[in-house]
C-alpha cells in the first residue's frame, strides 16, 4: 500500500518529469509542498539558472496562500536539497526560512558537496527529514545526472528503427520509413527528453537527416538538442546537409569519429549535457556499443520484413551479447517500442 | 453488440480451437447443439476418419439429454455441413434425422463438392440456414484448409527465435538459448498446431534438433508432426542427428533442398498435411521466403543484442519488403512474441 508519502511523491515525481531533457548540467527535480492534506504548492527546476524546484515551489505556494500559511508544512522534493552556494542560494536555508517543518526527499544527492548534508542542516533547524521515498522512481529520473557525477560520461541512449528481422533500410525505391507516423512522433518525445542528438558523417551522408525537434509545443522554452556528427572526413559531408546548413546550424558539432568516449567526456565537460541520443547506422552504433557507451536502447520495430545486407547494428558480433533490463514496451498501431537499459556488471 | 447467435458461434468455434494440428487432411470443425437458451451438446472432429463435428455433438447430446430432446433444436456449426459420402456419412443427413430445426454456419465450405450445396439440402427438408455468422474468426482456424483446397500447397509458418537486432545465435560459448522457458513452452504448443516442420540439412547438422512435441498433454491423442528435412546432401547429416535416430524416426523425412514448392506440394498430396512450420537458420528461411511460400509468421524476440554475421532472415533482401498482417502480440517474460500473416496482393 502506498503511504500518503509515496503519493505526494509521486506529485513532486511528475513535476520532475516535466524537466526531462531541459535542465542540463542540472538533474530535473520537482517539489510539491503539502499542509493538512492539501497541495500549497508545487514546482519544477525549469532551466539551468532559473531557481530550483523546491524554490519554485515555495514562489507558487506564497502567491496562492501566502507566507503564513506556509509555516507548518512539508515539502516532497524528488532528490535531496542542495546545500550550497551555486548560481542559487542553497535550498536549505529556503526551506529553514519558510518555516517548512518536515522534509521528504527520494533520492540523496551523489555529489559529494551535497550527499548527505542537507539532512545535518535541517535537522539542525529543528525539521523532521525522510528519505528514499520513492527513490526507485526518481532514480529513473535521475540515473543521466549520477551518471555524469559519477564518471563525466554522459547517459547514452541508442534508438533504432528497424524491421522485425533487424533491418533499417527498405528495398531501394520504397521510401525511407519503417516505422509509422506514431512510432516518428514518439521519436520527436524522445528527442525532446535529450541534450544533443550524435550521428555518423555516414548518416548525414546517406540520409539528410535534420535532428531536430519539430513539434512546436516539445521545443516550447528549450532550445534545439546540440547534434554531433562524428566523422573521419568533415570535408566530404554534404555542403547542403541540414545539420550544416539550416536555422539551427551553429547547434552542429563535428567531432573526430575515431575518439568517441573523449568526445562524449568534452560534452559534458564543454557544453554541459547530462543526455546523448545516439541515431546513425548499424556500424556507428555497433562502434558505440562495442565500446560500452551506449545506457540504454530504445528500439521502434515495424511489422515488416526486409532481409538484406543493412543490420541496425552491425559489426562483428558482440561478446558477450548484451542483455536489456527495466524492460518496457509500449504498442504504436502495429509498430512496437521496446525500451532497456543494457545490463552491467558494476552499475554506471 | 454480439447477437445469441454469435454466442453460441464463439462455443462452438471453441470447440473447432481443439481440433487444430489433428484433423489434417480435414479442417479442424466445432459443433453446438442449441435449445430454449440451453447447450444440449458439443463436439469437434477429433481426427480424419473420426465422426465430424456435427456428429459429435449429437452423439453428445443423445447421451445427456436423448434423441426426443433434440428435435426442434440448433445446431452451430463452424463450417457448412458436408453433404457427400466420404469416410463418414453426409452430415446434413443426421442433421435432418435428428429433427434439427435451424442450422447456424461460419464458413462457407469452398470444396466445390460441397460449397453451397448444404443450403439448398436442408432448406427442402424444412430446416433453417443461417450462414456467415461469425465467419471471420473461423476463417482463422480455417484458413490452412482452405488454402490446400485452392493451390495444394499448405499453410506455411515461419517460427524464428531471435534477439533485439534480428540475430539467431549467441556469442559461442553462452549456450544455444535465446529466448526464455516460457517463449520455448509457447513453441511446443505452437507444434502442437501442425502436421509438419520443416527445417534444413545445415540447422540438423549444426543444432541436433529433436523438433518434437515434449509436453504429453499437447501431445495425447496425436502423432509427432511429421520432420521434413530439406538437403541437397543427405549423407552429411549426423548419424547421430536425434531426427534419424529417436523413437519418431519413421516420422521424418528427407527431401531435396532444391525443390521447395514441389515438397510442400507432396506432403500435401501423399501425407494429407494443411499446416507446416519451418524452423531453420536464416538462409533456409530466406530461401522460402523469397520463394513465396511462406504465409505466417510467429516470432519470439529476446531482450538482448548479439550482433555478429547470422540473420534470422539471410538472403539477398526481400524485394518488395514483406509487410505482416492482422498482427497480435504477446508477452512472455521478457520475451515478446509477434505473430502475423505475410500480406499478399492476392488472398492464398
Amino acid at each position: 500500500m502506498p503511504t500518503d508519502d509515496d503519493q505526494w511523491m509521486n506529485l513532486a515525481l511528475e513535476e520532475a518529469r516535466k524537466g526531462i531533457g531541459r535542465t542540463a548540467p542540472n538533474p530535473p527535480v520537482g517539489a510539491v509542498i503539502v499542509k493538512n492534506g492539501q497541495v500549497l504548492g508545487k514546482g519544477w527546476h525549469r532551466m539551468a539558472g532559473h531557481p530550483h524546484a523546491e524554490r519554485e515551489a515555495l514562489a507558487d505556494a506564497r502567491k496562492s496562500v501566502g507566507d503564513e500559511e506556509i509555516r507548518g508544512s512539508c515539502i516532497y522534493v524528488t532528490l535531496e536539497p542542495c546545500s550550497t552556494h551555486g548560481r542559487t542560494p542553497p535550498c536549505t536555508a529556503g526551506i529553514i526560512e519558510a518555516g517548512i517543518r518536515r522534509v521528504v526527499y527520494a533520492c540523496t544527492d551523489e555529489n559529494p558537496d551535497h550527499a548527505g548534508r542537507a539532512d545535518a542542516i535541517l535537522k539542525a533547524a529543528g525539521i523532521e527529514v525522510v528519505s528514499g521515498v520513492q527513490s526507485k522512481a526518481a532514480v529513473e529520473i535521475l540515473r543521466p545526472f549520477f551518471k555524469v557525477k559519477r564518471s563525466g560520461l554522459p547517459w547514452v541512449i541508442w534508438k533504432t528503427g528497424m524491421s522485425l528481422d533487424g533491418r533499417i533500410t527498405r528495398p531501394p525505391g520504397e521510401g525511407q520509413w519503417l516505422t509509422n507516423p506514431e512510432s516518428r512522433q514518439d521519436v520527436q518525445r524522445l528527442r525532446s527528453t535529450v541534450d544533443a542528438i550524435l550521428t555518423s558523417g555516414e548518416t548525414v551522408r546517406r540520409d539528410h537527416p535534420a535532428l531536430t525537434i519539430r513539434d512546436p509545443e516539445l521545443l516550447a522554452g528549450r532550445s534545439q538538442p546540440w547534434r554531433v556528427i562524428a566523422t573521419a572526413q568533415p570535408d566530404s559531408l554534404p555542403s547542403d546537409a541540414p545539420l550544416l546548413v539550416d536555422e539551427w546550424k551553429d547547434r552542429t558539432l563535428l567531432r573526430e569519429r575515431d575518439h568517441l568516449e573523449q568526445t562524449l567526456r568534452e560534452l559534458v565537460r564543454d557544453q554541459g549535457i547530462l543526455t546523448v541520443l545516439v541515431e546513425a547506422g548499424g556500424r556507428f552504433s555497433a562502434a558505440m556499443m562495442e565500446a560500452g557507451l551506449i545506457d540504454e536502447v530504445v528500439a521502434y520495430m515495424a511489422p515488416m520484413l526486409c532481409g538484406g545486407p543493412l543490420p541496425a547494428l552491425g559489426g562483428s558480433g558482440m561478446d558477450p551479447a548484451l542483455h536489456l533490463d527495466g524492460l518496457t514496451f509500449e504498442q504504436f498501431g502495429n509498430d512496437i517500442k521496446w525500451r532497456g537499459r543494457i545490463r552491467r556488471v558494476r552499475e554506471v
